[in-house]
C-alpha cells in the first residue's frame, strides 16, 4: 500500500504543480497584466485549469485509491498522516471526477472574463457591465452543484466545498445569535461617548503607506523572501508556490488604516500558507493545503483584528507608524490611535468594517447569496435588493453600486458560498485566542514588546502546519478541547469594547 | 486537405498556449519573483516545457502532416500560406521528435536554475558560483545538438536553430569581412577630435529614467495597452500573449542612455511581434512567430540605432527628453546630444557599445563559442580567454569578470549560437533600411516630425506581418531584390562616422 500511496503523491504533486501555475497567471492579471492581454489570458488560465483537473480525475488515482483504501482496512502500520491522506483524496477525487472537463474549462475562462467584467463595471459604477457576467457565474454555479450532488439544495452543495460539513441551515441557525449578540453589544455601544478618528483621515501617500506595510509584514513575521506585496482593486492572499505566497492590497489616499490592516490580514493568510507542513511526506499534495476557508479566516482576522488592533501590539509599533505617517499622526498618542482604529460605526464597506458590524455585512451576503441560489432573486434585482438589506441590517442607504453589489470580487470568481467563511472565521479565532491565551504565559506583554515568536510557534505547531490532517471540526475539538462554541467571540468583543 | 491543416492548427495553438504559459512564469522570474521561490519555480517552468514538447511531438501531428503533405502534391488550391505552414510544422515536427520528453524537461529545470546562478554569480563578481551551471548547459547543449543531428558539428546544429541555414563556416566568413571593414572605420575615426559626453555620466534618477522609457516607447508606437515596462538585470522583450508583448531595462543612474536606448531596442522587438500576422486562420501558430533572431535583432538594432540615434528623430524628441533630465542637459544643446549618444569608443559592456565597435564584441563571443562547443575550451579557462580576446579585438583590460564573462545572460540559459544573430542584424537592418529609404519619400524629414508611421507601416507590411511565411534569405531577397549584402552596413556605418 506504501507503495500506492507514493504514486498517489507523485501525481498529486503535478497537480499542484499546475495549480500553482495557474495562481501566476491569476496574480499577474490582477497586477501586471496590460489592458489588452486579458483576452488571451482567460484562454492560458482555461487551459492550466483543464489539465489540472484532468491530473485530478486521472483514472489512475481512481485504482491507486481503491487499492490503498482495500489495504489500509487491515494494515497495521497506516500512519495518521497515511490514513488522513487516502480520505482526503476519496473525498476529492470523488467531487472531482463529477464535473466534466469541458465545464471546468469553461467555468475558468468565463470566470476570468467575469472578473475583468467587474473591475470595470466598478470603476465604471455601472452594475449593467457586470451583469450577464453574474448571470453566467450563477447559472455556472448552479450546474457545478447540480454536478456535484443534484440531490441536495444548490447553496449547500456550495457552502460545502468551502466549509467541509456546513449547510445554509446550520449557518443560519449560527448567524442568527449571532445578530442577536452583535445588535445588543451596537446598541451598549451606541451610549458611549464618540470617538474621534478624524486624524486617521487626513492624506497619507500610497508610497509612505506601502512603507508602512512592509514595517508591519516584518513585525508580524511575514518572510519578505518568501513572498511579496503588490496593489491590487481587492486585497487577497495566492498561493504561487510553497515558497512564493505573495498578498496584495490597495492604497485609499485619505483613510491611510485601511492598507495596514488589508496587510496584516493578508499577512495571517500568508502566514498560514507558509506554516502548512504536516508530513515532509505529503508536500506539494492536497494534505499540505489549508483545511479551510474559515480556519484560513481565523487566522487572517486573529492577526488583524485580535492582535493588530490591540492597545499592546501598538505599545510596541506606534512609534514606527507615527514617524512614517508624519503631520497626520504627530499629536496623536497611542492611547488615542487605538481608540480611533478601534471606532464601531455602521458603514457601507465590508473590508473596512469594524469587528462588531462585520458579521452584519456577512449576514447580508450569506441572505442574499441564498435567495440569488432558491431562484427568488434574479440578477437584475441584485442592486435594489442589497441596498434593502444594509438598511435593514445597518440602518444606511447605500449612494450607489461601487458602494453597494459592486464592492466584493467574490461573486464575479463565482465564490458563491464563501462570505459565510469570514464570519465563522471570528468565531473560530475567537475560540482558538482563549486557549492560546491560556497555554501561553503573559502573551499579551510579549506582544507589547514585539515577541510574536511564542505566538506564531503555537498557532504553527497546533493550526498551520497541520494543513489538511484533521476536518474543521475536529481540528478546533483538538486544539480547543471542545466543538464550536460561540459564545467565545462574543466574550472577547464585550470584553474589548463595553 | 484542409482538414488536416485546421486540426494541425488547432494543435499548433494549444501548443503556443503553454508556450506564452511559460513566458509568464520566466518574466515573472526575472522580475518578481522572491528569492526562495525560484526552487519551485524552475520545476513548474519544467513541467510546462515538458507540457509544450508533448503537443509538439503528438503523433497525430505526424499523421495529419503525412496526409497533408501528400495532398499537397496535387493540390490546385494551396494557399501560400498553407504552403509555407506544411513545411515549416514538417521541419519543427522532425526538429522537436528528436528531443526526448525527459531531456526538454531537465534542460528546462536546468535553465532556469542555471539562471539564477548566473544572476548571483554576476552580483558576487564571482564566475565559480556560475561554472557548474555553465558546465551542465553545455554539456546539455552538446547532448541537445547530438540528439538534432549526431552527424554535423555541435555548434553548427545549434546556429541553425537560431538562423537556419547559417554555419559556423558561413558566419566566420561575414565576420572576417566585417572584422576588416569595423577596424578600419575604427582606425579613421581614431583620427577626429574626440566627442564630449561627460555630461551623459550625470546622475539621473530611476524615476525620471522610467519617464523618459515610456516617453519613448510611445514616441515609436509601442502600444503600452499591449505590453509593459519592468526592471531586470538584463533587458529582454518576451511574448505572454498575442497581445502582451512585454519589455524590461535597467537603470544605470550615471549613465541615462543605456536605459533609454535598451527601451528602444527592446520596443523595436516588440513591435515585430506585435505585428505578426501573415493570416487571420494561422494566428496562434507557428507561422505567426517570427522568422529568426537575425531578422528580430534586425528590427531592435535598426529602432535603437539608425532611427534611435539619428538626428533627425532627436530634432523632435530632444526638447522633451532634455526637459525630463533638467539639470544634467540644461546647457546642452540637440547637436552636442546627438554627438554624444553616437560617440565611438572601445569598451568592455556589449549592450552599452556603440555601432561600430559591438560587432568586434559579437565576435569575442562567436570564437569563445565556437572553441567550447568543439571543446578546445574548458569553463574553467572562460574567463582568462575572454579577458585575451577583448585584449586582441578592442585593446582593453577586463578589471573583473562582472565586466567581461560574466555580462551577458544567454549562456546561462543555454544560448549558445544566439550572439552572431546580433551582427547579423546589423546587416540585415542595413539592407533593409536602404530600401525603406527609395521606397519613403522624405523618411528623414518624416522621422525629424516625430511621424515613424509610414515607417511602421511598410515595416509591418513588408517584415512584421509575414512571420514564418518565407524563410529569412527569402525575405531579404523579397523585400530588397538581392541576397545577404554586407556592403549595405558597411555603407551605412561609414556615411554616419566619417
Amino acid at each position: 500500500m506504501k507503495q500506492e500511496i507514493a504514486k498517489l503523491v507523485e501525481l498529486d504533486r503535478q497537480r499542484t504543480l499546475l495549480t500553482h501555475i495557474g495562481a501566476v497567471l491569476g496574480w499577474d492579471q490582477e497586477t501586471y497584466l496590460p489592458e489588452k492581454g486579458i483576452e488571451e489570458r482567460s484562454e492560458q488560465l482555461s487551459l492550466i485549469e483543464g489539465l489540472a483537473h484532468e491530473k485530478a480525475v486521472d483514472p489512475q488515482i481512481g485504482e491507486l485509491l481503491a487499492s490503498a483504501e482495500a489495504a489500509a482496512e487491515t494494515a497495521e502500520d497506516l500512519s495518521p498522516e497515511e490514513a488522513a491522506y487516502i480520505k482526503l483524496t476519496r473525498r476529492e477525487f470523488d467531487k472531482e471526477t463529477k464535473l466534466p472537463s469541458e465545464f471546468v474549462m469553461e467555468y475558468a475562462k468565463q470566470a476570468s472574463l467575469s472578473q475583468a467584467a467587474w473591475s470595470q463595471a466598478k470603476s465604471a459604477n455601472d452594475f449593467s457591465l457586470f451583469a450577464p457576467h453574474l448571470e453566467t457565474m450563477i447559472r455556472m454555479n448552479k450546474e457545478r452543484a447540480a454536478y456535484l450532488d443534484s440531490g441536495r439544495k444548490p447553496y449547500d452543495v456550495l457552502l460545502d466545498l468551502y466549509e467541509y460539513g456546513s449547510t445554509e441551515a446550520s449557518i443560519a441557525a449560527v448567524f442568527s445569535v449571532m445578530k442577536k449578540d452583535l445588535v445588543a453589544l451596537l446598541d451598549k455601544i451606541a451610549g458611549q461617548p464618540p470617538v474621534d478618528d478624524a486624524f486617521l483621515h487626513a492624506p497619507v501617500s500610497a508610497e509612505i503607506q506601502a512603507k508602512m506595510s512592509r514595517y508591519l509584514m516584518d513585525a508580524v513575521g511575514y518572510d519578505q523572501k518568501r513572498g511579496r506585496l503588490d496593489t491590487t482593486a481587492h486585497p487577497f492572499t495566492t498561493t504561487l508556490g510553497r515558497d512564493d505566497v505573495r498578498i496584495t492590497t490597495r492604497y485609499v489616499e485619505n483613510y491611510f488604516p485601511s492598507s495596514i490592516f488589508s496587510t496584516i490580514h493578508e499577512s495571517g493568510h500568508a502566514l498560514y500558507e507558509m506554516n502548512i507542513d504536516p508530513h515532509p511526506d505529503f508536500r506539494g499534495t492536497r494534505l499540505a493545503e489549508a483545511v479551510s476557508m474559515a480556519v484560513h479566516e481565523s487566522q487572517s482576522r486573529m492577526l488583524e483584528n485580535f492582535v493588530g488592533r490591540s492597545r499592546a501590539f501598538w505599545e510596541k509599533h506606534y512609534p514606527a507608524i507615527q514617524a512614517m505617517a508624519g503631520e497626520p499622526l504627530a499629536d496623536v498618542d497611542v492611547d488615542r490611535f487605538v481608540k480611533a482604529i478601534n471606532k464601531v460605526e455602521r458603514s457601507l464597506i465590508r473590508t473596512e468594517a469594524d469587528e462588531v458590524t462585520y458579521g452584519l455585512h456577512v449576514i447580508v451576503r450569506f441572505e442574499l447569496e441564498s435567495a440569488i441560489m432558491s431562484g427568488s432573486l434574479a440578477v437584475k434585482d441584485i442592486p435594489q435588493a442589497w441596498n434593502a438589506k444594509i438598511k435593514e441590517l445597518l440602518g444606511l442607504d447605500v449612494p450607489n453600486d461601487r458602494l453597494g453589489c459592486l464592492q466584493d470580487v467574490h461573486w464575479s470568481m463565482g465564490a458563491f458560498g464563501y462570505f459565510p467563511s469570514y464570519a465563522l472565521g471570528n468565531l473560530y479565532a475567537a475560540q482558538f485566542w482563549e486557549v492560546m491565551q491560556e497555554q501561553i504565559p503573559n502573551l499579551e506583554q510579549k506582544i507589547s514588546r514585539g515577541e510574536l515568536g511564542d505566538m506564531q510557534q503555537w498557532l504553527k505547531v497546533n493550526v498551520h502546519s497541520k494543513g489538511s490532517l484533521y476536518l474543521p471540526g475536529e481540528l478546533l475539538q483538538k486544539v480547543t478541547g471542545k466543538p464550536l462554541d460561540p459564545s467565545c467571540f462574543a466574550r472577547y468583543l464585550n470584553k474589548k469594547f463595553s
